[in-house]
Order: structure tokens, then sequence, then C-alpha cells
């Protein structure tokens, strides 16, 4: 089959590697519907994180269950599932608080940009739909893999409720969901920060009330001036870079929460602050199976439809090009078709 | 007047002072029942905080009030009052929020280790008992201008509930303070750290249900131990030092919080480790206002007896033996009787 690898920073090729199969009674291997490039791919391709050449990359998809090993009962070839990014038995202590993330069998779902994946822990991390889905609805069910339930955690771990002024950092497919989670929420206001017209659209579709172009210290300002001077309620941090972060704290009001769902790099917590201003921090790698049953029934009803950050579709070809376009920006979030 | 002034590290005298006076509508000064020494007057007496030699130190306080501002309406000479350290107007947006730490209009108290005290915007910081109280009551009504508050908003802050497990790091009088809140608040089980015998038994009082007296990596496992390897769900950092900021770090289950009132120095947040494993964190200077009401009445019913915390009482004349005993730990906390 092919799949997406990595050699070297720049370096993406689809190579043959064999189909993989089940090596353990909780694995499940999926035909892959759609899979897509995450923002977080893009720290390797950069550079910014270390390289084994000839790695598989890509960690979100949707398909259809080929195989089940043997402890896998809710599932049967033929099933329409949605696959996370990480993967969980759904039954450890630590998923049984919520922290679906750091399961004690977790682990994270590779080859998502391919053919064919492997998903360990298939019991407890799958949820299926009823048939399979109306084409149409796969983009947005692509998004429950990671990006939607990344940006609701962000909002969450933000402790955004009803009223809320929240601002989010970040404009890429995690802050746009950020803005969709925060405005489902019930935040009265959700201002966010974008300089990209068609992002600055996606943002407005999903709920922003605003749209704040500026940064640093002069986005910090027009925040203020939104807020009557008094700052947000929440906060999204949602890139991952020490700017956003100190973007992020300069606009929250005392007592507020940031929450955080960029994979942190070289980002220094200003402690300080956070203490004079009562601003805490939360939030981290998306516990995304907690939150998938309220999530596909947004999506499914029609409530929401988060597959809007896919503004460019490929086929599984010319993902090298997909990786390319996010890179420049002149993508928002490329979805691959095997 | 006698007050408490610090004119280099170590360096604690009793002065005589002009006594103050209102200058502000918004002013009362009070007679002051009785002060203390907080932890966080160790800072500068050990060279930590930069020292303007001559200032007053001290800024915890209960009293009678002499005289009021104009502006002042709910007070009356007369009225044994609790000066919270940070005062409020309890009426700006910060405030409405909660964060009356952060108030517009607020302040610290000063001059509290001696016989009058100056508090700016008295009506909106200001609470009063019903009556001058039984004296034996005074230590734990001075508990309401700091340090019970504070360990309350640390438990707060790591949005301790009913049937949690909870850490406190730190056995000083805020710590032990934060052990009662987080046991009032319905903690199941309530872990101190704390090597010092005094202080465990007063945290056992305060319904401590466990003591590890291990600190770093061996008090870590002796909480996973009594976790079941799961860490706690919530854990209140009481100190503010580098090494105790990563203990509670180290004893957090995935998706706890760690809440912080210990003024930070030197403090290094793991952002890392706390992305992977989901650990927030919240607190700082604590809105003690906010938490008055509902404290004042815990102390006058009779539910709870923060006041054990002063295992040493002097009067004035005696501030600077008191120094010395909480700097070498002689004393948890010392009372002073002007």
């Amino acid at each position: 089959m092919r799949v997406t690898t990595i050699h070297a920073p720049g370096d993406i090729r689809l190579e043959e590697r064999p189909r993989p199969e089940i090596s353990a009674p909780t694995d499940a291997v999926i035909k892959i519907t759609a899979g897509c490039i995450c923002g977080s791919d893009l720290w390797p391709y950069r550079g910014a994180n270390e390289i084994t050449p000839g790695d598989t990359i890509g960690h979100e998809m949707v398909g259809v269950i080929e195989e089940v090993g043997s402890e896998v009962r809710s599932f049967a070839p033929g099933d329409f599932v949605i696959v996370p990014f990480c993967t969980c038995d759904n039954t450890c202590p630590n998923c049984r608080n919520g922290a679906h993330s750091a399961c004690r069998n977790g682990g994270f779902t590779t080859g998502g940009q391919g053919e064919y994946g492997l998903v360990t822990q298939a019991e407890g991390s799958l949820v299926k739909t009823d048939a399979f889905p109306d084409p149409a609805m796969i983009p947005s069910l692509l998004t429950l893999s990671d990006v939607f339930p990344t940006g609701w955690h962000c909002a969450v771990s933000a402790g955004v409720k009803k009223g809320d002024t929240v601002v989010v950092v970040g404009d890429g497919a995690v802050g746009l969901c950020g803005v969709l989670a925060a405005s489902q929420m019930g935040a009265e206001r959700v201002i966010a920060m974008s300089r990209h017209e068609p992002r600055q659209a996606i943002a407005r579709e999903f709920g922003a009330t605003h749209v704040v172009a500026e940064r640093g210290r002069e986005g910090a300002a027009a925040i203020k001036e939104i807020t009557d001077g008094v700052g947000a309620d929440a906060v999204l941090e949602c890139v991952g870079t020490n700017d956003a972060m100190q973007q992020a704290f300069a606009v929250a009001r005392p007592g507020a929460m940031v929450g955080f769902v960029g994979v942190p790099h070289d980002v220094e917590l200003p402690v300080s602050r956070m203490f004079a201003k009562n601003v805490g921090l939360a939030g981290g790698v998306a516990p995304v199976r907690r939150y998938l049953p309220e999530l596909l029934d947004l999506v499914t009803s029609g409530a929401v439809n988060p597959g809007l950050v896919f503004d460019t579709v490929l086929p599984l070809a010319e993902v090298a090009a997909g990786y390319r376009a996010m890179d420049e920006r002149t993508a928002i979030k490329v979805l691959l078709q095997p």
C-alpha cells in the first residue's frame, strides 16, 4: 500500500509499504476514506522536531474497518469509524478522569496519510457512524479525528462559559475550531485574531463576532478597546509558539484562564505575570475520545460544519504539494483522498 | 505610634512614626487589636526581595475603626473589622469578576505590625463582626486578613471538589490553611507534605487524612503509592520556590490542576510536562474580599479554627524575635499584640 513518509525537513514522499496487520487482539485495520495534514506535521517538516528518516507521518483519518482483533467487539468490518489521533482503552483511571490522551494503554495513530491505518486499542478509541456517511459529511467527520476536538479541548481548558468574551490566538484549523467551540459553548463575544481574509471568513462563519488583524501590542490594545479595558474572560492559544503564548496572556483579564493546545516550542511561561493577574493556564494533548460522542452528534445533526477548515482537497499522490501549501499558508488544511 | 520597619535583611525595628491620618474620603484608620507576621515578610527579611530602608512592614490586621473618611458609609468608629491585605473597591469590573486583588482602585495594606493602620478603599475592603469578638476568636479572625483566604484561594484555583484527592505542598501557615480549605470543600483524601511534627499535628486537626514526610522523588513515590499510581486530582502549591512547584507537578495526575499562592521566586514552569499530562496551573494573589463573607461565617460559627496556625503570641515590642522565630522555623506563625 502507499503511505506518506518523511525523510528530512521538506522531504515528504509517498512510498510503498506492507499493509498493516493485526498484531494484538485490541488492534483494528482501517481502509482510509480520508486523511489529512495537521499543523503539527509542519514542525518536523520545518525541521523544528527531530526526524527518523523514512518514518510514516500523519495521524488523522476516517475510514472503514477492514479487520479487527479478537478483543474488538463493538466494531466489525464494514463499519465507518472516526480514528482519534491518540488511542485509549477508555477504561483506565486516566480515561475515567477524562484524561484519555494519557491513557495507560494509549498511543498515537500513525499512517493516516496512506491507504490503510492500524489502530491500537480500537475498542476504546473508535466511534462509528450509523451507516457509511454522505460524502459531503466526510470532511466534518474527519475533523473529529483531531482538529475539532483539539479546538474544543482548548475552549474546555479555558473554562469558556455562556456569556463569556473569548479571544482565540491562531487562525490555523485548530484556532478556527476553537472559535467554533467557544461559539457553541455560548460565548457572547468571540474575537478571532487573524490577518488572513479567507481565515477571517471561516472564523465569522464559525461564530466569531470580532476579528482583530493586529498582533503584539497593537493586537492587545485592540482587544482592550473591545472589552472596555478589561480583557478576555477566556483565551485560546492555538499555535504553540512563545509569541502566541505571550499574546494570550497579554489579552487575558485578571482571573481569566488561558487554554493551550499547540505543542509548545520554546515557550516560556510568564509565571510572575500569571501570579499578579491570577491568570491560569490549562490544556495539552486533546483527550479526543472524551469529546467524540458529543461532537459526533453536533456534526451528524448538521449543527456544525467544522469541515470548512479543509479548503484544499488533493489525491494522496499529491501529498507533498499539500505540505508545501500548508507550509506556505496558501492552504488552511489539506484533505487527502487515497 | 509604634510600627515595625525593615532596614536591611534581618534588621527589623519597632519605631515611632506619626499615626496614620485620613487623606482620602475612602480611607479608614484602624486601631489594631492584633497583627501578625506573614511568610511573605520573610522574603525581604532573608534578602530575597529589595528593601527600601525604613519602610514599614506587615499587612495583616484586625482591629477597631478609629476614624473613617466621608465616603465610608458602612463602617463607623467602634466597629471591629477584618482588614484584607489587599484592598479593593468591590465594584470595578475586576472585582465583579472575582479578581478583587486586581481591583482598579486597589492596593496593599501596610503598617499591620503596629498600633494603627490605614486602610484605603475601606468601604469595599472591610468586613465587620456583629460586636467586639470573644478574645479567643481573635486569632481565627486575624487569619481572615490573609492566610486563610490565601489557602482557600489555592484550593479554589486548584478546582478542589467533593471526593477529590488533594496534595498540599508546604506546611507553613498558608499550606495548613490549604489543608483546611480542601477538607471543608469535601476532599476525600488530603495529603499534607510535612516533615515537622507540630505542623503535621495541625494539618491532621485541619483535616489531613495522610501526611507524607518525604520530599522530591521519594515524596512523589509516596503519593503515587497512596493514589494507586494515579496521582492527585488537585495540588496546592503553598511555598513559591521552584522546588515546591516541581514537586506539585510531580504529584499531579493527568488532567489535574495545580493551585499556587506562594509568591513565585525563580520558578520555571514545566510547560512541556504540563502539556503532555494536561496539568494546569491557576492562582496568584488571593482576592481576599471575595471569600470573606463565607469564611467569616465559617469562623464565627465555630465550624473552623484556622487561628491554630498561630503557635506563638508576642507583644509588639518583641516583633524582631518573632521574625527570627519564623525565619528559623521554630514558630509557624507569630501573632503580635500592640
